[in-house]
């Protein structure tokens, strides 16, 4: 079998970090775990021209969320040997699952391993943004001591109003998390939760269009689909409640990268956060790097250290089931058999 | 009756938002609240000088802990008719209380006004040490995207081991936000809690010797009295486990200053944040704002817009019930009747 895989170059901090088991230098331990087993592995950080040559007669392609490899219908057209496309992390929005299914190619992804990564990473942007962190820190380097200017945006989380966009294992662990901090928790998923789940998380449910105008912070957490592309578009950023805040730890395209902008220069948004882009990696010249008001991070929110042990762990557990012929671990699957199989990409979000 | 109030200079910033009380343009709201009764108003930001001239005839006398006056036993000697000195705000150390006590002069502060505010400030920080926030964000800022650089110090706060030194209000209040985290909750404080507080918090008490080298991370919420001045010196900055966190919203005494610095600059902590510093304002070349891994807010975390209302009520509270020969709240007295009653800072905080 011939095993590509696409990672981020890791450079210094992987060389002198063996942790960083999601770094290209470090290929998630797959070195060490396909070593005497008979296997090719090709170890890429390029993502186009280089991965193209390997197509033809690549077996199996292992890709992250973080550095993202393209798997586009082209490419797979060109990948006539390719069974196994495997994700290193969480959102195969990266992968033509329709093409997928189409060249009965199965994909899965490491289901569960930084979900409570994001929710953490959700939670601390949230209130980073409601108690103006950055500019207050950005006093402290600039030799500044000016109290009424930074506090002048600076709120309590308490008693705020925050929605939930997309309740599944994310958005489920984001609440968990903000509940103690006392605020009205709001919830909209294509799925409502049960009477239960609702009771023990402290949420409610609301259509989509109803929960935006209410919350003071909404946090993202839904899968990136045909239904969320742009669910954030500039109608939906303009219905949200002035001077509110947004965070996106789920993926860059879910709201529209222009208007977001715009909301925020008008001032109709009062900040933004998170950690995802479109593309990525995002070019020196992305808008949202210079927008106001912001506290974005290059996308890390799901691989902390801990997080990329749990997914190099998936992989190999994916792979050596796979050689010995077994299915996958179900709860990681996304297209199997010739068809979309997991409820997250198969089911549509509507608002 | 003379009451003097010195307050952070607001500028542009309170002169645009009425809701900044707590700057020196909005004066608490003592100005409305003090209009046709008679009284002196005297609002400054100079807290050395002008103050200096107006305490031979001040009767009252407020301060905050963010822009504090220093009410030393030299000012209080100065001030022959020095009834009242209220903190707008929590923590009064910046007064010489023995000082007042021995002029039979009442000291309160408003209790309980912002402990919600620096306990998510608390939390906010120790998130955004272990998650490497701030490095990540100015990789975005710097139009690059180094996953590898970014994550080699990121982490899940997640099953790490937390300690809370000092379990009052807030100290309190951040337990209960950190333990939907995850976290292995320590903690030690003079006075230990009940056996159902611990139960109820999932908090476990050590010594503090003993509690520092278990810790991957330790926030600080203890009062400065002359038990916890100095209390992080060299000795148990270096007895903390290599590369743990260290968070102190409390106050900036009850760290040495250059055993800080040494420790992050050999990396023995791995980063250091809080909003604390001394003397405040901090200078702009304060070793704090230039040490490596550092996420520092000037003194901003209790003093949200909703603090500020919180407190700016609990000080016309206090005036009202002064003027009106009522006692003040009990639990904002620290000084009253010759004798330093608050419990925090008449107790010994020990090791």
């Amino acid at each position: 079998m011939k095993i590509v895989v696409v990672l981020y170059p890791g450079g210094k901090a992987a060389t002198s970090n063996p942790k960083l088991l999601g770094a290209a230098e470090n290929a998630l331990g797959l070195p060490a775990f396909l070593k005497g087993k008979g296997h090719k592995l090709v170890v890429l950080t390029d993502k186009e021209a280089k991965l193209d040559k390997h197509l033809p007669d690549t077996d199996v392609l292992v890709t992250t969320p973080f550095w993202p490899a393209y798997v586009t219908k082209e490419r797979i057209a060109q990948a006539p040997n390719l069974k196994l496309v495997l994700t290193a992390g969480v959102g195969s929005d990266h992968i033509d699952l329709a093409a997928a299914a189409a060249h009965n190619i199965t994909v899965a992804e490491i289901t569960g391993c930084n979900v409570v990564s994001v929710a953490e990473h959700a939670v601390m942007q949230i209130l980073a943004l409601c108690r103006n962190f950055i500019p207050s820190y950005k006093q402290v380097l600039e030799g500044r001591w000016d109290i009424a200017e930074a506090v002048s945006r600076a709120h309590d989380l308490e008693g705020k109003t925050v929605g939930i966009v997309g309740m599944g294992r994310i958005g489920q662990r984001s609440a968990i998390r903000l509940r103690p901090f006392d605020v009205n928790l709001l919830y909209y998923d294509f799925r409502r939760l049960t009477t239960v789940e609702e009771e023990v998380l402290g949420v409610r449910y609301h259509l989509l269009d109803d929960l935006i105008p209410r919350c003071d912070a909404i946090t993202i957490h839904c899968p990136l689909t045909p239904e969320t592309d742009g669910l954030f578009n500039r109608d939906r950023l303009f219905a949200m409640k002035r001077g509110s805040w947004l965070v996106n730890t789920a993926r860059g395209r879910i709201v529209d990268t222009l208007a977001l902008v715009e909301a925020l220069k008008k001032g109709r948004l009062g900040g933004y956060a998170g950690d995802v882009w479109y593309p990525q990696p995002a070019p020196p010249d992305h808008p949202w790097r210079t927008m106001p008001n912001h506290a974005m991070t290059p996308h890390v929110s799901g691989t902390t250290l801990e997080a990329q042990k749990r997914y190099a762990d998936g992989i190999q557990d994916c792979l050596a089931r796979f050689f010995a012929g077994k299915p996958l671990e179900r709860d990681y699957l996304i297209v199997d058999g010739g068809k979309v199989v997991s409820p997250s990409y198969s089911y549509a979000f509507k608002g």
